[in-house]
């Protein structure tokens, strides 16, 4: 696998960043290079466009976009570019979330989303599904998410023996 | 690209398959090899256990599952292997689906599905969502899901054309 | 009041239409002109663009969207344009159409969607919206408005007599 | 555009007053004169009556009412007044603010209410909404909402920026 | 008991009469007088007014409304009358009826009404909550109400010995 | 009105005294006669039977039980009683109370219990109910209710007048 | 494993019985004795309570309680039996039968009971659930809930067999 | 009753311990052997199938599943197994913990899991329902159980009689 920025990260406050960044986290650990913006498809309309445009040509493999309540950008973005995009719904207030979720998931025919859960496990889940997809390309990814897998159930094995 | 089987659809129930062909029609369309199998996580937990665990040596790239209701599968699926899984909710009465979209979206760390929104569009945008994915690899899968999408913004126009 | 088109209503979709032409019919009946068009913001997403920057040159004083499920069309209108944007949602089976609903009223700061109730009643009222808004401009279609709500009264009224 | 106070603000209690407030603020960067007042459809129906039959006579060009949970009061205004009327509806705990949402939008046919999201956004929006109403009479007040929506996408930018 | 209309009824479309009459049925049982009007409080809004202010001079005992969806029948009969208003909401599609449910319900302070359940059955059981208010005053209600209860008693055991 | 206690009011649990005491306060001001005690109709059941069936002999005009989540004794006592039954859903985290608020309201055919809204409001509008439901027999009650609400109207208009 | 009946199955109301049928059919296949009755917690109180605590008595080791909407009677049972009790909620209209599952699981300490899923297939699963119970007792009843299993695995295989 | 661990208690995170000790401690007070583990069916899937498959050769005679959110392990333990399965839903945020009760009540046909209200109570009473189940072949655990609803009796009763 080359070291060229193969993920793009968006997020539509900064207010997500705390979020996303367990994406990010998890995209070093596999060593998968990633860029993060802020970008609005209703308050940065253009910006969105042209953004999402270029971003096949830019060479990116997987576009990661976080949103909460309104949460067009993901929608947005999957109807604009032929890569794979992965979203992760945020937490809000109205509706316990659900419109965070109900808004990433319901796509219209030609346009998926990988909706992830809802919150921190999500963006960390982004990542790793990102690792998964890339790894349909690059067999060395597909093997850190093996070991990635192990390592937490090892983790969760040891938990167990320590409480007793 | 080469011909193999490189989708595996998975369905929880006969009664499931008028959705989930919907996802095979776009494979088809696309030329991407696929297989169907009635496989239930909690019904049949030995067969979900040996398919998933041999389906990485099967060379497939990626999962699709379809699920109602309870909907372990595509987590169990997804605890079981390193490849990109796709969920797609089935329509259930209780609680308008959600039961569906949220046994499916809500996975734990380290265990994404890359979820769907609910029934026969959710299975259409599984296949299309497998082809971007697949396209990572393969280019001209990208340029396959670039003419679907085209196809579908033509037909949009034509539609509001013929309206008027 | 000049005979020029002043209200353009969109649809997502050929299937909408019975429910728009209610917004259609309260048009007529208060002589204002209007265009329909179908428009997706994620499958036509460049002629969403397009049409909607130019809807304030082409002089509409106001903008009806109508959409379901995913419903971004109603975002992606106000996004672009400084026109009142009207939204009406369509019934939905995910979650009693409260998708529908939410993904149209929850707007960010800065892009507000007058949100009307679902279905026909909710096209209906649009209609009468964006007379009573016009009638901020044109008194004879503040006239139109009170006389429209007095014509319901007597109906009811009527009703009520007829009962016993 | 007059100097005249051309929007009233409508809440059912004191304690909608900082969210409301927001709606104010925004009047006043764009120079709309308003006027605030306390009126509940249900604990003082006649007051509410009173001031909503002269609210036309007044010169209002838009009533803007927030409620929360019962929620009577921006259907009670619409019934009884040919202005536009913009609802917002306040956070409550029961069924997570979707009983303040639903009772505003969920208006019968003749009775329009221009829904908002929940909460300060919500208010913040119903004030754009305003202007954009009115601007269709005055187009300095256009003006003005693009500008804003500039300034928005300006601000969004910035905080991208800042955060590489 | 005197033969007086003691109970008013009260619907707000001409659609809710084969469920309000089960409450009709169940006074004629008990040989209570009832009258039965359309009133819209938001279609009608003077003569919802000039209909209850009057109500206790008419000498009910009782108003009894029945509303769907939008539901702001019951809380304005019940900000305008000291009588006991008793409140049944009618099955709506959006949100599986919570929203008829939830908007006669939640009433602010002072203003209580009485609700019932969703449907024919919420009417039945508010013909017989008038029973058992008004038996309050005339014990010979308060009677019938026991021996109405007793026979649906009989009918219970009655079906479960047939069953066998 | 005689000064005998004419009003019972039963709680689940003793954490709910709080809320209840909103509904013992305003009975104290209208001077009416109530006791509390804390019933469960599932913890003990045999008490619940025994009190409910000599309510009607020790001369209650009516019944107020407040309860959450599981909210049977609301049921409970109206399934035994021939007195009319107001309940009062306290707010409980699960479905944001609607648990408390459905499990009261949806009572079968011949077992109506008058179901407020949820929490301190809800208690407090019980006991003006009650004094409505009394005020049938007792014109010196209405007399009070009117008097109650008319302070209401006042202190609203108020912090109208105030907040300018 | 005597032949006694060791069973108890109870509906509230005659419509229940083609989803109980279900329960009953498995007792069958599985030679479990078993009895139905009809009694409702709220329309005939009196005997509930003398079915119930006669329960223990007649020998009974497992009580199946079918309940819809209101749903008390599995509570109810439960607060008057040491016996474990399984409850099924009915499928209703409002809420997505969410009222009867949540009416049925939400007990309160010391009450607990045992909630399948809505409708048939938790009917079916209640009797399976009773088997298993017993077969704590009787370890031929372990054997044939195995067998059962074993039977349903190869069902759904053949199923997936046939499909290709 | 013999003194062999009879009681599994899974648990899926180290963080549902503090509820789940409420189940344990009621065992304890029955005076019922138990062992706690931590397994999850989607992080440690291989440790759950042994675990489970070997349970009944171990001599348990019930397993209780504490699980949140995602919540598949009370449904795998219960596909895997012929022994009686209780569910505890943990609390969780989407959708005010309905998605962790839902997951656990709607098991297919043949996967019983007999679900628990949310939370500690849920624990507690799934400790109850475990002595329930094992009452039916240990007689003095029936007899526990009723001196235990007693206690909870006479509780309810010196509350009442304290807050006079």
């Amino acid at each position: 696998m080359d070291k060229r920025i193969l993920v793009s990260i968006i997020m539509v406050s900064e207010s997500d960043l705390p979020v996303m960044q367990e994406a990010a986290q998890i995209l070093e650990e596999f060593e998968i290079g990633y860029e993060i913006n802020i970008i609005s498809a209703l308050q940065t309309p253009k910006r969105a466009h042209d953004y999402v445009v270029t971003a096949e040509k830019h060479g990116f493999d997987v576009i990661i976009a976080g949103a909460g309540g309104v949460a067009h950008i993901a929608g947005v973005i999957a109807s604009l570019s032929p890569l794979p995009v992965i979203g992760v719904p945020m937490q809000t207030q109205l509706s316990s979330s659900l419109d965070s979720l109900l808004s990433i998931a319901q796509m219209p025919s030609g346009v998926p989303v990988a909706t992830m859960t809802v919150g921190k496990v999500g963006a960390k889940n982004a990542a790793i599904l990102a690792a998964q997809i890339m790894g349909v390309k690059f067999p060395e990814l597909r093997e850190k998410v093996k070991a990635y897998k192990e390592e937490i159930t090892k983790q969760v094995e040891e938990k167990s023996r320590k409480m007793k």
